[in-house]
């Protein structure tokens, strides 16, 4: 928790997610003058305590009259604040109808963005479509694959400014699980090992179907060869994000790729596709957040008009 | 705990595995008269506690004399009574080096019989040697392949009373640590859906390294379409067995095949082996498993002479 303020919020943008909750003090000038983050994300709250949590992180920003809240991801979901539903694609990545959820606090008027959901493959975002938004605003001519590691990394096509289609792999919570809850858990480490890496990006991308028995090989080659845990990590981490490289190359072969993500996933993901002669650029998922609430803001502001 | 006897065992037969023991009084026809099963596996016992253990599990069928207790399974492991190693392939299941921990009771002479071992690809197993050995015992002209599903499933290339070779997929353990700790334990059911298996297995065995965007679409299905949490947990293991069978294929196509495990589960690998044109034969574990502690108590015996 870090608030850095005193002065007067135009309008609040929100990050509000599983676990955690991220806010900014916009200025008239359409930049931050202030942040936070805290620990209250949509898993520690109910419905009745949004309004509060909200006060308690923005505030000192709130002036005299109504501030406008513009909020982005799982608040917006069944188990949230309100559901915000999903736009169906194709469509622009914050087009869709915002859900107002009711406050007694009359200082504040809040609005929650909805996700985006396709029909075929079944599949669902919340709180991506804002950063693809933000994306967008800065390089509004992109056209092409947007790749958004984390625990559920989602691969987005994007043309002529919406989202075409996507698809989300649950790459990130299975590195997790099977790390933390099966046999492997004995030779987890820490550290990185760039060879054993790329050894598993090979394996599965070239014989993806083999996962569970080379899962197993991790296990066994500690036990009869003393493999390091650091080595046993990168490899696990390898051979899943091969699989999900060669399950996307639909999504990426012959396309500009960028990637959207915390910094060292990225980077991994940014080095299985240079194994594979595929280059991607790289953007700050804080950067793209704040610019995708922003143009959500400014999106609401000219139909006000 | 169900222990029915009140006759002296003229030898002892143990499956000690990670979460149970199971315990087999033997007469001198060589049948079992007795049993019982025990929540007493190796996960929660400390090398100091197996005597006991084992006295509370089989006192009430010894005698004056010494009786001999032959035992197979993780007991035999580093975290276990006493490490009973490994005998690298090729190699009969239980021709190897007994592992033999002292006892402080005179009435007790103990074996633990040791696992197998692999060197390329790395893998090993234990408790498994012996349901090999028994079915070998049971069919000894047996040429071919042995599935044993389970947590940790392994297919066994089994020729002229050798195992040959062997590979571990740890697809019971993604079945369950996926169903309970990622994304998909909200949709999961307790029922079965055959249809949503079917689908599940041809899905990845057409496709494999679509697994990971596959599970999701399980969620995303459920909340968009409501679909139902039987079909949901059927789909999930049809997803993980149908990307067994194919890596597996080498091991299966073209060759006699049989199933030794639970009856639920080794008759969804049946059918996914049927899906694919290959029959199994299926094997009762328990029977197996007395057969293989059987024939190496007999090996032991005949080696005395």
């Amino acid at each position: 928790m870090s608030v850095q303020a005193s002065t007067i919020a135009d309008w609040v943008a929100v990050d509000w997610g599983t676990s955690n909750a991220r806010v900014w003090a916009m200025g008239p000038d359409g930049r931050d003058f202030a942040h936070g983050a805290f620990d209250k994300g949509m898993g520690a709250l109910s419905p009745g305590d949004y309004e509060t949590t909200l006060l308690d992180m923005i505030e000192p920003w709130l002036g005299h009259g109504v501030t406008d809240v513009m909020i982005c991801g799982m608040a917006g979901s069944r188990q949230g604040w309100i559901e915000a539903g999903y736009a169906p694609v194709p469509a622009k990545p914050v087009g869709g109808g915002l859900a107002c959820p009711a406050t007694t606090d009359p200082r504040l008027n809040v609005y929650i963005l909805p996700g985006l959901s396709q029909a075929s493959p079944p599949d669902v975002m919340r709180g991506e479509e804002t950063q693809l938004a933000g994306f967008l605003s800065i390089n509004p001519k992109f056209d092409g694959v947007i790749c958004l590691p984390g625990t559920h990394c989602k691969w987005v096509h994007v043309s002529a400014g919406e989202v075409v289609s996507f698809r989300t792999f649950i790459t990130g919570e299975l590195f997790a699980t099977i790390g933390e809850h099966t046999v492997l858990r004995h030779s987890m480490g820490e550290g990185w090992d760039e060879a054993a890496f790329d050894a598993g990006v090979d394996d599965t991308l070239s014989r993806p179907e083999m996962l569970a028995a080379r899962l197993f090989s991790i296990r066994a080659d500690g036990l009869l060869n003393g493999t390091s845990a650091d080595a046993a990590t990168s490899r696990l981490s390898g051979l899943l994000i091969g699989a999900e490289i060669a399950a996307a190359k639909p999504y990426w072969l012959g396309q500009n790729v960028a990637i959207i993500g915390a910094s060292k996933l990225s980077s991994y993901y940014a080095r299985a596709l240079e194994s594979q002669g595929a280059l991607a650029l790289r953007a700050s998922v804080d950067d793209v957040t704040k610019a995708g609430l922003r143009a959500a803001y400014q999106t609401l502001k000219e139909n006000a008009e």
